[in-house]
């Protein structure tokens, strides 16, 4: 694979006028469309209406915008977790709560990234390395709800871990069906979520 | 493709000592791990240690594979909710709580025909097909839910059908970590993601 350093004189070649944010968007887009192994830098340069070795200008492989794609998701959940943890004034409830709240605002905005992340199943080094940092951000969570179920702040009937999973499968599930341009807003999803969640459905 | 009707003496050549229920459960194992439209007849032959054509003794097609699995999981889940619905002498927010109680064991038992059902995104006519009954499933139970707030049960400040994607994200979640042979029982699960839905997290 030819990458863009490699190249002489990169920029007296043809460059489309698209800049390299919008190559990222259009691969997480196709990527998700068709699958990250079968799209070929090929099929991502005609989707933009360059020639592949214009696209290779822009980027120096196929992994390296996986790996982009991955980091935007991780980089961003990585955040609301140790933004959530760093709040040592908040008792471990408001943190957790904080935390989904954020997870979801999060999620609808970084929504072709997450859902890219959470198909990966670990077929190449940068694949293997995003799960990796995704179970770290799992951990952390299930301390969140273990640290709130300690203080006596949620129900303590269910393990800890077992809440995790629900809670974060409720979440990551969004991206199912959510959609930039849906009818509901983005903060409607993320009261509605965390509400059914720690204050159930039942009518009081 | 061959179909086991157009060959004069399918029973005469050899026949692995496998029934077409082990066939069907290999296949969706298979289609699960690399997808249905990567897997060929061949590397379904090879994993059940047949020849291809022996393969095509059990089963027509690979197409009928796939209809035979999302069938499985569609005629389970459409029991859950027409006897979640037929039973009147319940309140709504009863029959909803056995629909989403009732889903949970569904989706345990019938686990990897579930996940290839939601995997499905219509590139075929028989996924086409199961993606219109899957619709119809999900109407059905986002009546449920509006009834159970129509009738006082659960609470009317988050819209029924966010409410209903919400709770079916939660137990569509599911597939993605549980596993047959896990330590937590099914019926654990269930109980926990019920509780959590409907009395909410927090201690009481």
């Amino acid at each position: 694979m030819t990458t863009a350093a490699e190249e002489p004189t990169p920029r007296r070649r043809g460059r489309p006028g698209k800049d390299q944010a919008t190559v990222l968007r259009e691969a997480i887009e196709l990527f998700n469309l068709q699958g990250y192994d079968a799209t070929s830098m090929g099929d991502l340069a005609a989707r933009l209406g360059f020639t592949k070795s214009a696209l290779y200008h822009h980027v120096p492989s196929k992994e390296h915008l996986l790996q982009r794609a991955l980091d935007e998701a991780l980089d961003g959940l990585s955040e609301v977790v140790a933004a959530a943890q760093a709040d040592t004034s908040a008792t471990a409830l408001e943190r957790l709560r904080r935390a989904i709240r954020n997870s979801v605002d999060l999620l609808i905005d970084h929504l072709p990234a997450v859902t890219l992340l959470l198909r990966v199943r670990g077929n190449s080094p940068a694949e293997l390395a995003a799960l990796k940092r995704r179970r770290e951000l799992d951990a952390q969570l299930a301390q969140l709800v273990a640290e709130a179920a300690a203080e006596g702040g949620i129900r303590t009937d269910i393990p800890p871990d077992l809440i995790s999973r629900l809670l974060f499968g409720m979440v990551n599930s969004l991206t199912e069906w959510v959609r930039p341009s849906g009818r509901i807003s983005p903060d409607t999803i993320a009261d509605a979520l965390t509400a059914m969640a720690f204050e159930g459905l039942l009518a009081h």
